[in-house]
């Protein structure tokens, strides 16, 4: 009982008959669906674009314009493409769905309701916001909540999240599928409205997604020409499908996405079997049903009582009845929950008779599976006597710590930024994650089982890709990347979006401070630390030498679910063997030098703790003060500590001041310390030392200046520096200092 | 005596005979140039090379490769095409350049060098990664140095710099150009690697660049195939030709980057006759005349003694002799000294004759001209008794505050990131900034004289277009962006340039703390304005207030050289006239409610400080403990001010508490205060109140929390809270809060 398919036909006429090098297209599948009548089709559509109004209203807010005008592609996904399970969302082998654009969450919601996720209750839809406190349906889909693979909400994420998602499966398959055992082969749906291509960070997800030829992707185009600022063409021109055709997907298009159900339905079918990503341009109206239609104001605003009660009449229910779902629209979708059993007992058995050929791997898949290690890692971790005593950048230290992990965890997908001779993360025999077509075709070593990950010159689809990763299932992956610390900055949305949904993944971020040296002010982080300090959920460890950066390591796979930066040194930095402690790195700070005779406490950071230490000797040798030594490299981890470690580290109450020292604005030190040598201003193009003397981190320098706080606190006690930190290296300023 | 043609003859094949609606070409232009002998070329190609090879040989770095690869695309644009004034780079009609590629920079210090530029002398060139502090040679090109527009190094902010400046000609052409004066015409030309087109942020621009048909704006792309980990094939196989057609670009390419001079140039000129922005594919070979020639390894580190020999016995020059360059090469570059001065005068006295015949808007351009605002602005700022008294948003105050300036002063240009119906910043009679062809095609209003921008949700664009309005010569634009708060973490690299170069720019950021309400936690701040208050040269002002809003855009406005964040409320704030003050947000904190018999210091910031003002009322009434009340929009002010100053505001002396309430993370308020009710976790979707609810924010709870703490100081004295900053909503966690 297929519809016609006219407008499908019409819409995929474009596509060559036979693929050709340059520009492939999918060759439209044949399909086994038994479509339900367009008049069935036509009935849901009316009562859920109804009951869409009827939630925004309530509470007079919302996105109804864009839920409204995807009904159809709901529809299509939800009860026919898409394989899932709605009473056990979290099924291993799913289809994957990511609603990029997740403003139109209600849709998502209302969807999982009809097709029987138990815990959306229509209870739960109309707590859409409202007050209630554990909401399943709060303004963006969010991963706590069963059904949401990630979280959205900032445009552009969930796109590279989807292109994550996608990696994971192909990766696993490449890994773990054999003869006859497609343990994983699932696709990955991700919608997204006008915007998600805008934002650079869809744009430059989209580019690695093609390149990767990761045809189990699919993004769905919720084109319906509207943003907020009305059409969308007033910000955008150009020829989206030509775009993604250049970008390496294959583009389909259907001119009636508001209703025509099959036509939808066959090209995500299509899109299974591409032999690369799939873009499907589908062109809707926003606010479908409203007098408003295809107007922005349907866009962030409920329609009004008048509108919706006339969206029923004109759709012939009845105004008088709100968050009605009649009975057959439930016996539409009554069909899902008995084929989500299927789904999942299918591969309960394949696993099952996998795991009897293949006992090792499936071993190993299952530890996965549970989101276990798959190794005991911690006898990999090199120990202190393995580790240098020459002077090492932290960055080499990274590398001899962190190396053999990445050699010997299949979990660990390790990327980076186009930086693999700087960041030192590329591990022996690695292999690169490649579509095994390029291997001829450019003469690139790898496939998709390999785990080394080039994500060009794309910082922020990295973090957001390796959200997508961590997200596939918790603990299944662990992504690390790297780059220069500086472009942390450009991957901070995404940094964030892993803290707050609480994925875990190690981002090396090497060439940390000003002794990054000449390449100038503009690679020299400053305020960068002060965010991810303040980040939620995040863990930002700076450490000293190779045992602190093994300490560092250790910490950041013990977060499971915290995102860690490990912040890197580019230049060489004396090791402290006899100091030094991977258990202090636990706790954030410890004593790295310890004086009962004390006058002050000198807190030394990551590279400039030798500052610290330097500046120590000379004190004592130079002006007979004694100084102790505090190595503090994460804040957050030491702010989980005791009230009494806290005090035995930092001793606050002894009547002596706590001096900083870190190349790095002060902002947050001061719960820790009095006065600090910090940057009030942008670095300088400076060899790294040279760079370090032009900023005043010099012991020869500071421990004069600390001779005469001390001094002070001695004269006026130590009141005298309440309410009044001491900026040690001048005034902080407004104005343009360079 | 011009060169062959036949490469750029055979580049341009492709170009379709006559333009057609969706995919016009340039048509190549007739040049008048008499080209040099390719002889000549070739020789100064050598020289140039070998001395860029001996400039990072000598300090063993650098970065080599693009410098060398783009040697002949260097000749083509300075001795030919590029107009502009070696003499005087600041003229004001120059062509703009812009190396987003900034690591090549050695490439354009020698060509500054070879054109005669005066302070670029040979000295400077080997000051190129010295320890030479005033070095006019830095790593990246810096804007403080002569000739160079902006400053670069992050990879991505030039391409959107140079559509920034490309939008800066347009409008100021549109605005005075008159009939037979041509005041403005200037060309952009940016010059980019294998990685600007990768990030994001370049495809953002380079989308709108298409969209506005900015057939004044340049992009020559250095296609030498190699990035870092080696062939940019490894994460980069699309077809960026077909990528900017579709983006709405005019793209040629150029087989022969390496020497064919002539078809560089004529290429360039073809694009100073385009409808639309051009993009040059020019293929050039990383490290020409390197035995690593084509090799990564010739990017970012010196060749090696061995190999510079080699490279100059291979070009016949000595291998003894060192950054030597013959007198025929000054010679070849000899006239654009003098074309130059030609060009100035052309200019001064075009614009001579336009005073006469348009004497008040010579006035208004000169004034431009020279940085300045064209009006008395202060006047059209509403005085505190024209300002709303009823409980408003502080995202509406900005409307009433900022649109008049929108409307009066042309060199507001004023932005947003498709939120004109959230940010408030659409002025009266508002004139969009689009190209006059879309008017018919796409329906839309305005033309290059409209001030008001439409960026499409493209944050990071937006505020690194605006670095390019601003760089065009600063003052003669002011750019005012608009977006929610937490998306200007998108735009943070791009907000961080600015403040590393002095441009002055408005970010109108509604939406910010957890007032924002449903949208929930992916759009509320927590983290960021930690960053924003830590960034050198930046301003985060929170007013709390519409008087405090009026004080917000004083201040923004007055900080010639810097970049500011006016954070503001979605929800309705109830105003403090008798209390607020735009002279007190100028001093950063100022006092709100004194109180001589004071037990505690309440500071309230932005749309929290209703909730000090609430809960000093009941501490008084409930508990008969005194509160005084801090207002404190902006910590960066606050630094300025004198130590007198501040005592007087925060009393730390006192011996009594201090308490901050922001629904932030704290990190950075422990300067200030003693004890904090702020964010440890990300927020909550719930609609404003609620949340505010949720996360502690309720006078009945804080007072009595207050209550206790004052009498605990009153007990043990304020030592006690020493080295223990007090997180009175609970206690930093890591771990996954949700």
């Amino acid at each position: 009982m297929a519809p016609s398919l006219e407008l499908y036909e019409k819409a995929t006429q474009s596509l060559p008959v036979k693929p050709n090098v340059t520009n492939t297209h999918g060759v439209p599948a044949v399909t086994d669906f038994e479509f339900e009548s367009s008049d069935k089709h036509d009935r849901v559509l009316k009562v859920f674009r109804a009951f869409i109004a009827d939630l925004c209203q309530q509470f007079n807010g919302g996105h109804p314009g864009s839920a409204m005008g995807m009904a159809a592609i709901g529809i299509a996904l939800y009860k026919y493409v898409m394989k899932y399970s709605p009473s056990n969302c979290e099924y291993f082998n799913r289809d994957r769905f990511v609603l990029s654009n997740g403003h139109a969450c209600l849709w998502q919601y209302l969807f999982m309701h009809l097709v029987g996720v138990k815990s959306m209750t229509i209870d739960q839809l109309k707590s859409y916001h409202s007050e209630k406190t554990d909401s399943l349906c709060p303004g963006h889909p969010e991963i706590e909540n069963e059904g949401v693979e990630v979280t959205t909400g900032p445009l552009g994420q969930g796109v590279a999240n989807a292109v994550g998602l996608a990696m994971a499966t192909k990766n696993l398959a490449a890994t773990y599928n054999k003869p006859g055992f497609e343990l994983v082969n699932n696709m990955t749906w991700c919608m997204i409205g006008d915007a998600c291509l805008q934002e650079g960070v869809g744009l430059e997800a989209v580019s690695l997604a093609g390149h990767w030829k990761l045809n189990n992707l699919c993004i769905i185009y919720d084109n319906n020409s509207i943003t907020c600022d009305g059409t969308a063409d007033v910000a955008n021109t150009e020829d989206i499908n030509a775009k993604m055709r250049a970008t390496g997907w294959n583009v389909l298009e259907i001119l009636d996405g508001n209703s025509n159900v099959a036509a939808i339905a066959n090209a995500l079918v299509t899109a299974r079997s591409s032999d690369r990503p799939t873009f499907i341009n589908i062109r809707t109206t926003i606010g479908f049903g409203s007098v408003k239609a295809g107007d922005a104001k349907t866009h962030g605003a409920a329609l009004g009582v008048d509108d919706v009660a006339n969206i029923k009449k004109t759709f012939g229910l009845s105004p008088e009845e709100h968050f009605s779902i009649p009975r057959d629209v439930y016996d539409f979708f009554s069909d899902v929950v008995e084929r989500g059993k299927t789904h999942e007992a299918d591969w309960a058995s394949t696993l099952q008779k996998y795991s009897e050929q293949h006992p090792e791997l499936a071993a190993e898949f299952k530890l996965r599976v549970e989101g276990k290690m798959p190794a005991d890692w911690t006898k990999i971790i090199p120990s202190k006597d393995q580790l240098p005593t020459e002077p090492t950048a932290t960055r080499k230290s990274a590398g001899i710590v962190g190396n053999p992990l990445g050699e010997k965890m299949r979990n660990f997908l390790v990327g980076t930024a186009d930086l693999t001779p700087s960041c030192n993360v590329a591990y022996n025999q690695k292999v690169d994650f490649q579509s095994p077509e390029l291997r001829t075709a450019c003469n690139l070593n790898g496939d998709y089982s390999g785990r080394y990950i080039h994500y060009g010159i794309r910082e922020h689809a990295m973090a957001a890709i390796s959200n997508g990763l961590a997200a596939f299932r918790k603990g299944t992956y662990l992504p690390i990347t790297s780059s220069f610390f500086m472009f942390y900055l450009y991957a901070a949305p995404a940094v964030r979006m892993a803290a707050l949904q609480g994925l875990q993944q190690i981002h090396i971020a090497t060439h940390d401070s000003i002794g990054t040296g000449e390449d100038g002010p503009t690679h020299q982080p400053i305020a960068l630390p002060a965010l991810y300090r303040a980040m939620p959920n995040t863990l930002y460890i700076r450490p000293a030498d190779s045992e602190e950066v093994a300490g560092a390591f250790i910490a950041a796979i013990n977060a499971t679910e915290t995102p860690t930066i490990i912040s890197l040194s580019r230049q060489t930095l004396t090791q402290y063997p006899q100091h030094s402690s991977r258990e202090g790195v636990a706790k954030g700070a410890y004593v790295f030098v310890e004086d009962d005779a004390f006058d002050v406490t000198l807190i030394g950071v990551g590279s400039e703790l030798g500052y610290a230490m330097q500046t120590r000797d000379l004190l004592q040798s130079e002006h007979g003060i004694h100084a102790r030594v505090v190595s503090f490299p994460c804040q957050r981890l030491f702010e989980q500590q005791s009230r009494e470690y806290k005090h035995s580290v930092l001793k606050p109450r002894a009547g002596k001041p706590t001096v900083v020292i870190e190349a790095y604005a002060a902002n947050g030190w001061e719960r820790y310390a009095d006065a600090s040598f910090s940057m009030r201003r942008f670095g300088k193009s400076l060899p790294s030392k040279a760079a370090y003397d032009y900023f005043g981190y010099k012991p020869s320098r500071m421990a004069p200046i600390i001779k005469d706080l001390v001094e002070e606190v001695r004269r006026d006690g130590i009141e005298v520096l309440r309410g009044d930190f001491r900026d040690l290296n001048g005034p902080l300023g407004v104005g343009f200092e360079h």
